[in-house]
């Protein structure tokens, strides 16, 4: 078995999802009643939404890349980072990790080709649904992404910020977000929503919504890390 | 700030809790907005539950100090076992470590020194239990530890083991421990329960039961863990 090294904390409550999912799928592809050993380095939280905020994304990648050195000396073969909005400096993170990193935009976009997903809606944090980390993954494959309008971005992002990351789950913020997906739908007539953001899937539980299938980027992380431990 | 280190997954329901527990414990302290940073070895729950089973207490040990050594190597001034039974080879796992390990046993032997009690119940597995490691720590400040009946322990660790490690939480085993705590009550006047399984608090939530206070091993640990990461 290969070892995993995760890096945890942002935010906390989806490391747990994670975590969870996990140790659930890989006894559901083992069978034999053993659990994984697997490593996890919680990372501070407020230091990597610093490093956004000031707009340092060399920081960013640095401080990151410290939290990989931690796990490559824990003894992971291979490695995560268990949150969408770090991966704006995946690629640099990536080329300079002594182990190999699985993207979760790589995966999520493995997941699509997979679903023949052509015209995606991507939510998540500001630093996501602007950045063209997703895009540019995205559309070496033909897939495109749409955003929601800039004021239906400001909601997601304060919403994502100030409950979601805190663990506050309001059944009046998952109307809000549906809303936007249901907007898109009738204006951009898109295929399916990217759950771009960790936290996403822990307000947007079902799998899909007004037939609109919702891509739960945890998930298709987590498989992608089972089928690597187990390879 | 000095980096915790934490065996997980013995079992992974209540490593959820201690990871949940301590970024909130120390967030209240800190008061800053910062998460703090820690790391979690995430080791195989079979493999503890077959050695106890067995009672190959060496393998047990060796096996808690491989863990051990990862946490080091990434970097732990210090560190802690997630869980109850494997104290039962804490002295020799702790005496063999590079880095002080905050014992659950001790945490919670001071908590109850603390609070006056001097005769207490103790709910865990059949290990902890049957075992004398939390006995002889106890004993040494003159608290005295009363298990329950015979049958009484058969049902707790059944349920432990087939439901609580599972993260099956029922109404109806719920009642069935509160029940045990009612007649050792009744018969031994028992002046509290420690909760020795860090599983128990998560059916047992209340900090007590018709006026016998629970000693939630679990918050303990962690309070002693935060105190040391800040100290």
């Amino acid at each position: 078995m290969k070892t995993l090294g995760i890096i945890g904390g942002l935010g906390p409550e989806s490391t747990i999802d994670y975590y969870q999912k996990i140790i659930a799928l890989y006894r559901e592809r083992t069978r034999n009643g053993s659990y994984p050993e697997f490593i996890v380095a919680s990372v501070n939280l407020r230091k990597g939404l610093d490093f956004m905020d000031a707009n340092d994304l060399a920081g960013m990648a640095d401080y990151l890349l410290q939290g990989i050195g931690k796990l490559v000396r824990a003894g992971a073969d291979f490695g995560l980072i268990s949150a969408n909005t770090p991966h704006i400096v995946f690629d640099d993170v990536a080329s300079k990790s002594p182990i190999p990193l699985i993207s979760i935009v790589e995966a999520t976009c493995a997941a699509a080709k997979t679903r023949n997903l052509k015209r995606l809606a991507l939510f998540g944090t500001a630093y996501t649904m602007q950045g063209t980390f997703y895009a540019k993954v995205f559309s070496r494959e033909g897939i495109e992404l749409l955003v929601p309008e800039p004021n239906d971005q400001d909601y997601i992002h304060d919403k994502y910020m100030n409950e979601l990351v805190p663990g506050k789950f309001l059944a009046e913020t998952r109307s809000g977000l549906l809303a936007i997906v249901d907007r898109m739908k009738a204006k951009s007539d898109i295929e399916g929503v990217i759950l771009a953001g960790t936290e996403l899937p822990l307000i947007l539980r079902d799998p899909a919504h007004n037939r609109i299938p919702f891509l739960n980027t945890t998930k298709i992380h987590v498989e992608a890390a089972v089928t690597e431990m187990l390879s």
